[in-house]
């Protein structure tokens, strides 16, 4: 028996096996926190052809029981099966190109010149056991020997207590404490521990994107990523960006009840995520201690269920811009319960942790020369400044770069095409395809170099619109005209990008643009004196700034100024779950950056109009660009 | 239709009605934690007779059910029913006489010299509305004004942030923020809640007895009793005393369970006597903000749910003594669940926050005189001392004064026999009863007075057997002889003291009287010495103390040397709820108390041996007997 995919692969079944763990076998992971019982309802796929056996599907809705999709977990194939992955539920471990760039990460924070502090400490402790004349409690016990090392007025919750005895007979007395290191007066006791090896320590670093959640699981005692995961953020069937989410969270649903939906979805994908890591490193969940988020406003919100609702309306006030250090436990977080979870802090409604990781993590904040950083996510937001000042603001662009929202989009990772090149005399394209292998579609810098290349041999117009005839590459679609940019094989379909894509992309970048001259507008800097423009965002390493600038993304500035950064939210989160330096960093970055609102700004609404053509209606804007079509 | 009880009351039925709700009606409360839900199985009665229909009685086991108990709550009469109430499952709000001496308690508390200075402190605060210029988060704007009251560094929790966004908007920015007064920088916000009548703000003390619970509702503003609520423990279910609990705790029940039985017994019980209460004055629980609890190491450690297994095996270890001051919800105590619990603090495994409280209560810890506390409840516990020295021990009396493990013994409680006198001619027994009516049963002062009236009448004899003849009051009864204190009313039974109970009041008495002379023989100070000697316990008030000493309880000192305090445990608890000061006081008790342990200790054994007669079988020390008996 075997499982045919849609995208071509083939995987064999034994016999008796679920759908899930054949594809388990062959390497394909899918989202799932319930390890396989058919409860948390992620490993949806769908059955395109062939006969199964389904033991409870409980977990799905008659729409997707209708349109042919089943639980993994629960499918069992009868004979031959043609599977389709929805792309919500294909969870990615350890893409290549990310790891390799992880393995820098802790060289990288070196570079901060501050020594490695995760966010928790531990303490190996021995005590001397108890007698008739030393009757002391066991928690009076710790303490007297906890006075010695020079700790004084630690807190001690309930859950510490309440493992405390157990481990302190089980150990023989000599045990570790892991705490979170306060002034001297306010450390916080965690939890005890058997005297181990202090290798067996571990934190999560967590990006949680309005579109897609990445995950970094760390060794503490060198800062060693062990792996990364990447999925979707099952928020999506609420909405594609984050006000959807805010009226999904306090209207639609009934207030209490949407909230909690939208937190169950991200805390199960982090869960899944953490599980995925743990289960393929051999990492009991348990020895995680330490977690840091990083997201926008609303996602730190919704993660920590506090009502959004005043996020969305005027004047925009968060409920917290800065969080305490809470517990993962309360959160149901599946690893150690008192691993305390530091947020980045968030600046305003609009601009969050993410953004102030992306400032730490691009060192703008230390740096004389002005840069300018631009995050393009689901929403994109910029930040301008140096060591002196930092100003930002936010523009709505949508997920398309990140996948969504584009027919055959999908996220920078394995079996994604990140790099298009059309002959200008065929119009076939040559493409590469991360991982090799069959492609699976496209990514944020392959539609950034398809527009270019379409627009450059002609068969998009500067309105972005297709001009049909020349190639039977450009055929007509059921959403107009679209360019096939890889064929299809059997039963796997082809690859395009058609005219509904193409106007998503160009108001995307349209709206970037529009923000970042708006903003250096507002604060009276020209372009040209940015020292330094930092792309950060999910395209894939292989962005080629010259096509950016080419559609009239970036603006059109001498090269050697741009870098690319990749997620700089998730570098900046590992930064912090390092560094009690960079922690503090992050909350001086909060305090001083000052947020300007664009979207009520005619200016933004009058660059936005100007920046919907290819590259701009202001061609003089992009001299580069001019010279590169005369030259055409 | 009618109900009978046994105790002859009867209670009118309405058509539908549930025995619970009939038994309400009529001012006889039941023991429920579940509101009428069926769920608790608290509310036990017995059915001696006459047809019922039930409704889901699913709680109770085969044994009960076989023994003809029901819940009162899924028990609907059909046609007149004759009812028995369990002692286990009747609750006693405001006895009368509890009640009087409650409202003594805020005078009480000022004659310290404290001010009041409840456990948890409220504070005004008018926030400016935010605006699009001042645009921080609700936390910062919160924290900003708090600043300006001098707060600095307050902690805040998930749970206080969770709720604070809709409070702070639902109204309009004028709030009170309840707190833990901190050391101004370690301050802790609990809760906001709109501006709101301050006499409105609730805080329980519960005296959490191996044998008996008792809560009472306190309003902070001034500390008036409200109100007060008392209740067997429902631990008893799982053995009479400390050990057996825990024996129960960790090893019957398979661990984790066991504890977690006996902690839902107690919670459950706390829960029952809140409601009780709450409803009864139309208190909303959620503005119950303070706990304070008194009980001994082990029931503080089961009510925490923290393993007591080392507390009884040497070199007998508690996890705490000391309680950091942990939440409500934690526990499910049904109040606001960010209500912070403070538990008196214990001093050794057998030596807990309600001995603590006695010393507070007793004010021994401030006078130069020497008193000996006797705290005589489950287990009898002592203290000697004065302004610079404490010296404490425990010896094992058992539940028998407090009414358990005594054939017809209850609680000092309204319908309780709490005095006896006998003709010494007749032999026929005069009789008070609390709150007059029909007798339910004897407590503790009753049970001396017996004792006390037998031996004079010769009825018994000094190794307290009976002897029969003179008297159709003393007869032959299941248990060998027995003396009818009163008759019975058609389907009520006689009021009796058998040879065995009167064997366990000696027993009881014996392990006191030697637990006293050991401690006073070890530390060696002469009974003499003593300037005053406080009895503690839940006697009733009707405590004659000649008699006391006629049976050798207590050592033949000047009668005006002796005080009985009654519950000592909930008035150090109410103490501690009322003032800082005194909780301070407390924990300095606690750490300056000498512990003794006596269980081990040949003069003890002796002691006890020599005392299990009546008097004692050196008469030379109760000269003040001797002279009673020859005078006779």
């Amino acid at each position: 028996m075997q499982i045919r995919l849609t995208t071509d692969e083939t995987v064999p079944v034994a016999q008796g096996e679920s759908v899930q763990d054949a594809l388990k076998h062959a390497g394909i992971d899918l989202v799932s926190s319930c390890g396989g019982k058919g409860t948390c309802g992620k490993c949806k796929v769908r059955i395109v052809q062939g006969d199964y056996r389904e033991s409870g599907n409980a977990r799905l809705t008659v729409q997707e029981r209708g349109s042919g999709l089943v639980l993994a977990c629960r499918t069992f194939p009868v004979g031959d099966l043609v599977v389709e992955i929805p792309k919500v539920s294909r969870l990615v471990v350890g893409d290549k190109i990310a790891v390799s760039r992880m393995r820098e990460l802790a060289a990288y924070m070196r570079s901060y010149g501050v020594t490695s502090s995760p966010l928790t400490s531990r303490l190996d402790i021995e005590l001397p056991p108890p007698t008739l004349t030393d009757s002391i409690s066991d928690l009076e016990r710790l303490k007297r020997e906890l006075s010695k090392h020079g700790f004084g007025g630690v807190r001690f919750s309930h859950r510490f207590a309440e493992t405390m005895p157990a481990v302190l007979r089980g150990s023989a007395w000599n045990v570790s404490l892991t705490y979170i290191e306060g002034d001297g007066i306010r450390d916080e006791a965690l939890f005890l521990s058997p005297q181990d090896d202090a290798a067996q320590r571990y934190g999560i670093a967590v990006d949680v994107g309005t579109t897609t959640l990445v995950l970094y699981l760390v060794r503490l005692l060198d800062g060693e990523v062990i792996d990364i995961a990447s999925t979707y953020n099952s928020q999506m069937q609420y909405g594609d960006d984050v006000i959807s989410r805010i009226v999904y969270a306090t209207e639609q649903a009934g207030a209490e009840r949407g909230l909690a939906e939208l937190q169950d979805a991200v805390v199960s994908d982090i869960n899944a995520l953490a599980a995925t890591l743990c289960g393929r490193h051999a990492v009991d969940a348990a020895v995680i201690d330490a977690v840091v988020l990083a997201g926008n406003t609303t996602m730190s919100h919704i993660f920590w269920r506090l009502d959004p609702s005043s996020i969305r309306e005027e004047p925009y006030i968060p409920a917290l811009n800065y969080f305490p250090l809470w517990k993962a436990g309360t959160q149901r977080i599946a690893v150690n319960p008192q691993a305390p979870v530091y947020t980045l802090p968030c600046v305003a409604s609009y601009v969050g942790g993410d953004i102030v990781a992306g400032v730490l993590a691009a060192k703008m904040h230390r740096r004389s020369e002005i840069t300018l950083l631009m995050d393009i996510g689901t929403n994109g937001e910029l930040v301008v400044g140096n060591n002196e000042w930092l100003v930002t603001a936010a523009c709505s662009a949508g997920p398309c770069f990140e996948g969504s929202g584009i027919r055959c989009g999908m996220r920078a990772t394995v079996g994604a095409i990140d790099s298009i090149r059309i002959d200008r005399d065929t119009f076939e394209p040559v493409v590469s395809v991360i991982g090799g292998g069959q492609p699976l579609g496209i990514c944020g810098s392959a539609m950034i170099d398809a527009i270019a290349e379409l627009f450059m041999s002609g068969l998009l117009d500067q309105r972005g619109h297709f001009a049909s005839g020349p190639t039977p590459r450009v055929r007509e679609g059921d959403e107009g005209y679209e360019y096939v940019v890889a064929q299809g094989h059997e039963r796997s379909s082809d690859i395009v990008l058609t005219q509904v894509d193409i106007e998503n992309i160009l108001r995307a970048k349209a709206a970037i643009y529009a923000g970042v001259t708006t903003l250096l507008g507002e604060i009276g800097v020209s372009a040209d004196a940015l020292d330094r423009v930092v792309i950060a965002g999910g395209f894939g390493s292989s962005l080629v700034i010259d096509q950016a600038v080419f559609i009239g993304l970036l603006p059109d500035l001498p090269r050697e100024r741009f870098a690319y950064l990749g997620n700089t939210s998730i570098t900046g989160a590992y930064l912090c779950l390092m560094s009690k330096d960079l922690r503090r960093e992050a909350e001086v970055i909060a305090a001083r950056m000052t947020y300007i609102e664009l979207s009520a700004s005619r200016p933004f609404m009058d660059e936005y109009v100007s920046a919907l053509f290819l590259p701009h209606t202001e061609i003089d804007r992009f001299p580069s660009v001019r010279t590169r079509l005369e030259a055409s």
